[in-house]
């Protein structure tokens, strides 16, 4: 393959191979052969529509693109950094292979507007498989949290226990979190799906291009209406990024509490074998690698968002070569959080869960002591002289190891005459969860609902629209 | 003031008074003192629509609430960290002044979805300030991109001189960017302007509660479905930190290029001196220290996005005291944006575009090369071809000091004898400029319907729905 | 007190007063007033001592700025937003007092050069603060590793039980982790404590000036020795930023610990009432409230690390504005770790070992299979098929609800004939802790010597150097 | 290759291959296997030492741990995720080899302190490498700087010309920036330069292992004291990262600074077409790639050391799976910054250096401005009202198109009769230059004194000792 460079007329002497391998993307940039053969595609047909080029040559180019993404598809394609990037290392190709007629593909377009292009098509592409694995983890949140809406745990606040609430309660939690993720990367759309190819350099070019053309061909359902915005632009990677991270920072939460939920000390959940490992001295153990991990890569998210705000910070206009690292963050979100997606679902739906452990834990705590409150409460004593009375039991049930279940009538008369035996059955965490039937409580009519209301919109293909 | 805590019944010791300084927010959470008291009115309504409190107790509450707040209003409330936070602040002058009817107030919620309201509210308060301000700015750049339509200027890549363009166009490159930025805080909206009220500690209530009307009351569009996600939810936070980010990266690159085109190098734009200053040794020093500072604090608003998603990352649910540190990062990050969006406008008003600068820079420089290429490829010479000979001619110029216009017509017909006399014109800057009529080029019949399109925008107050 | 610019001979047109406050640096520079002053009475005295002021304008400046430093004690200064910074303040407020002799205090010395000191000289006399609160709580750590040496606990990794360890040995890591921040922090010293004073603007200066005289009277060990570098140099700062982020890393980690160990489940430890806090609404929450801010404030902190490397990237220099924005994340970072520190060594001085808890949990997990494997390798089996063996009895004694210690001598000798009675002794606890006596391991023998050398370390002065 | 997990006794079911692929280090753990096998080979050795092996088992396993060396270095080796990690690849291999005896290699020690010390010594491994690299750029500028002593040039200051300095100066200030860096890596080899091995899972070993042994093996200089520590702490990484960060600062300072300074506008430099690229559009393109992608890759600099930051926030001791994340960030951090000072030090070496641009442009400014008012100064004027007269001096220049040095000397006794014909000597660029001779200014013989002192240090191999 030729290997001279293709902007060389006015240099007069040669970079080391060391120094292009420096310079150079080819290593990650193709990554996106694909779409920079699609948009060439799309560029020179557009040339031919607007009679820029003949249809001979036209011809020729598509013929030769055409034999290129087939041999990309059988790993027959050999790229070099002399070559620098994905398109000058197709550009070359075609050359070699159909000669100087190659030299017209590149007539009214730059590397600047391809390459935008390119990556607008690959964040495109990308975004739609993250956003359906994000609704796969959400069908099961909703398939466990229907069968768990009387599995009755701990509520915590502050990792101590606080009010028992329903396990499908706390799942819809999830179940909301991964909502917002799917929204927004269903407006990450909204700036990635615009098509930047006709910007040329960076203003755009005196050739009379078609760039709605392109636009149609490429499937971008709207176009940069300013070139130099067009190829500086890269908001829906900085829009990506963000949403990643935050993305990352919902399964960390949740791994998190996986982490400690399949612990020896909590012991409510147990992992499937096929997603924890073994230690290599310590033959006992059964490690929760995989939320570990995916807790773990969170950083790594977050770091790449940091280097591209870094990166990008006081650049001028239009294209500098600093952009060339906007890249390998975006790929590397895109290869870990599909298969953190993945395995995350695979985890979490062969989880069992120890239902009775759960309940215990509700029954030896204080958990029901907000009800005793509330009950005071009810009795007409104002709120926060009730939470004073019961603090004061619990203070009292801690050094004694009586529960509030414990307390005897007589002893519950002498806090207040108003006090009934009904007491004792508000004080069952059956009970407390039941009666929290506020909207969006944890009682189990409302459970019920949130997971009616979610099942509706996951039948519905555009819930979130 | 009392200070004996609110929660204290259970417990035998109180903290030292600085660790309880160490653990309080009321020196900054303070400045949501009056979304704190909308918010309880709200709710105190509602306990009595719902007639979990009766209209006496109410109106003692509500009157107390109304004379707390005239008193905010004229700063003569007195805060202390024995109080530690907002709520417990106002709760405790509350009591003073009503006495033990007071605590009837909390009937029904939590200090956890009391401050997620408060939160929400202050946030959703400040959207619509951030988004009128960077609409203000576009005006601006409407207007200046208006009367510099035929301002010629060089376009730059990598800070080389590429291609000539309108001064006007390049203005509305960073209209685009502020639309965008608009669009993400309008989007920012809808995950704010959710009511967290009546999620109570973390499950709901017993109380026969109204969400819906004190969402109402507040002016919320949304009530959060799920108690636990409405107390541990920061996404609304981040989402803000994040368009925050971005805005700021979009001013970080204007200022650098303000800073460049003020310097005695290119003196393309003179600052005036209402936002430049001096230096206390060098008495010719005039800086643009305005736009130097808004550039550097970028800095900090990435720093404080970074801050809440480390803290936020691997916190189990529901709330834990790591979420006390989210509001001091978005409250500067409102203190530093909106006032660097107001100085941004006044700046950008008042510059005075030295337009012959601007002009001749384009005369002497080689960003005609394209011109030339773009004309032999059109003679039917391929572009990478045509890109050779000029580049050799441009290496050759530099030699001879020759610009490509003073190349004679007898050494151009020695290129090609297909080169004609009105290689002249298409040499010229503004010819170039002109003829790169492309849809969203720097042609000024381009920036024209850009800008119309623009005004549209402005004009229709819905303009991004 | 007189209001205009001091540098404002070159201006025609002033500020408006919200653009003033937007560039004033005056709301947080304050801090540094009196290193600043420091700075001034040195740099005046060098000019009295190499002849450059006389002896009597320096007597009149001197006299003025120690009546200012009275003044500044006793909260009698008025400072404002117009004078911009502490720098003009100072000035401004002297001239006031002892008339235009003031104006030739700045003789020989920039903003630029007054500056860089100050904030040299603040994080200096910060250093060592830190450095002490550091050192407390390894004291501390010191003395409760010394009363739990034979306190036996499980030993996580994968937060799965690993193998039993001695409760100081887990004290003593964090002693080690502390030691490397305050290593770090004495590090940072180097190149902190370099006057920049003399560098002036950015080239130093063509008046005979004593640089190592303002050094030695400042209590600075070295000078810079590039003017450039003098006063564009922030690295003692970010490190200072990073060696912070590291330190409270290490406390996120001990916090976190903290919260799980006081948690229903695992009930390790108790932490005195003094360091937690209740909850509004739920009268049993003792919640440890400090443990978890301290985590919390991780996040802040690595904020203000990224916030400077952000903003100090790309800046070309000597000085420019963005470098005012290096202070806030400084001040702010010393205002958390300090208390952080205090809170911290307080929470840990009283919190109450539950020594039976933990002891108990080492007795009904398999944390004594590694033993068991150990063992079977001595008898000569390859240790790789020795853990496998035990694999399998785990997995048996899980479906069984058999620990190790159960497993009977007749079933033993199935496995290998080579198993005793002393297999017993083996699987016990204390033994398994009592025999890792590795060099650095958990056994007491190894525990005792940590403690002595740490003793040894913290009573020697300079145990670090 | 055999593929069963080396610790799957406990385990009933297996995981699918994609999750073990998500769970596997080996597609970058492999970077460490020439560590992984040396710190074997020092293991092995120390069991036959101790006598926990016998010679004949030891001679085995040290014969197969060579072989398989020999095939890594001639990349014969094939490494699967079946196997998780390069330690369990190359055990397995090893058993494939040469039999169940590989088991016996494993005896006291675990997988994590064996990734502990291979990550150790990969880092200790790099930091001479990076140091050197340092130091030749550090001899490149002072080379420079020599031949510059007398290049006269703008200072610049809010990217304002400031004072006339020597372009010496300026590249000396970078030299003791990187002589700071120097120190920095120096100072992290301190706690990388320690041996985790014999630390085991977490808790040391009940094998009599000698710790020291396979430390002076592997040419540690110390041996971490506590083993919880040892398994756990990754300080030395985020030292790494952290010193990296501020290195690629320094570099992005100074790429920034050459990306203008070979603008059109600036036209001080020149770089060789060595280190510039091409457009594939613009002819006459020569684009500063190199340091625009130097500067570039700060930012990706600064997302490693933030995401590991992040990772390892509030993790729990001793070793999680979420520490896996540790080593991507680091080698590619050492994959950038290798080869970008590389790139760095032949950009500047091969710069073209144009004098008569760089002084012309200190002649029509008013960089000497503030050699008048010390001038002024010095005839007892007070520095602020000499400030004060030539900042209308400017104004009035800058009006009338009048430098400085323009200004009669009729008209300057109008100033002040105080003035004399000696002030328009003080007034010349080269002068001013020349009279900055306090200790660290721009003076040329100051400049001298910096240049031999920086000549001794770099001839001195231990200079920063």
């Amino acid at each position: 393959m030729s290997t001279e460079k293709l902007w060389g007329g006015r240099f007069s002497a040669q970079a080391d191979s060391w120094v292009d391998e420096f310079g150079a993307s080819i290593s990650f940039d193709q990554q996106m052969a694909d779409e920079d053969i699609e948009g060439s595609l799309a560029h020179v047909l557009m040339l031919k529509k607007t009679g820029i080029l003949n249809a001979e040559d036209v011809a020729q180019i598509v013929a030769g693109l055409k034999d290129i993404r087939k041999d990309l598809h059988q790993n027959k394609l050999h790229f070099t950094a002399e070559n620098e990037d994905i398109h000058m290392n197709i550009e070359s190709i075609l050359t070699d292979r159909i000669g100087s007629v190659a030299g017209k593909l590149h007539t009214g377009r730059s590397r600047n507007d391809q390459v935008a292009t390119d990556f607008h098509l690959y964040v495109k592409n990308r975004l739609p498989k993250i956003i359906d694995e994000i609704k796969t983890i959400q069908t099961t949140l909703v398939k466990l949290a229907d069968e768990n809406v009387e599995t009755i745990m701990p509520g915590y606040t502050h990792l101590q226990h606080a009010q028992p609430i329903s396990y499908g309660h706390y799942l819809m939690a999830y179940y909301s979190m991964l909502k917002r993720d799917v929204e927004r990367f269903e407006f990450n759309m909204k700036h990635t799906d615009i098509s930047p190819l006709g910007a040329a350099a960076l203003a755009g070019t005196t050739f009379p291009i078609d760039r709605q053309f392109t636009a149609d061909e490429l499937g971008f359902s709207d176009v940069y209406g300013n070139s130099l915005d067009a190829v500086s632009d890269r908001d829906f990677a900085l829009e990506f990024l963000s949403n990643s991270s935050i993305l990352m920072l919902h399964l960390s939460r949740f791994c998190e509490e996986l982490s400690m939920w399949v612990s020896y000390e909590f012991n409510y959940l147990e992992l499937s074998d096929k997603y924890t490992t073994g230690s290599s001295i310590m033959p006992q153990k059964k490690n929760p690698d995989m939320a570990e991990l995916i807790r773990g890569k969170s950083g790594r998210v977050f770091g790449h968002l940091f280097g591209l705000l870094s990166t990008m910070k006081s650049l001028p206009l239009a294209y500098n070569k600093d952009l060339q690292e906007d890249k390998e963050g975006v790929f590397d979100t895109v290869k870990t959080i599909l298969p953190a997606l993945r395995v995350f679902n695979g985890m979490l739906s062969t989880v069992k869960v120890k239902k009775d452990n759960m309940y215990q834990a509700t029954t030896h705590d204080f958990s029901n002591a907000t009800e005793l409150a509330d009950y005071l409460a009810t009795k007409g004593i104002p709120f926060r002289q009730a939470h004073g009375i019961v603090g004061e039991l619990v203070l009292k049930g801690l050094q004694t190891g009586k529960n509030l279940q414990d307390i005897t009538m007589v002893e519950f008369k002498e806090i207040s005459p108003l006090i009934e035996e009904d007491v004792y059955e508000v004080l069952k965490p059956e009970i407390a969860v039941e009666r929290r039937n506020s909207y969006g409580g944890t009682g189990f009519k409302q459970v019920r609902e949130q997971i009616s209301k979610a099942q509706a919109e996951l039948e519905n293909g555009k819930e979130y629209v």
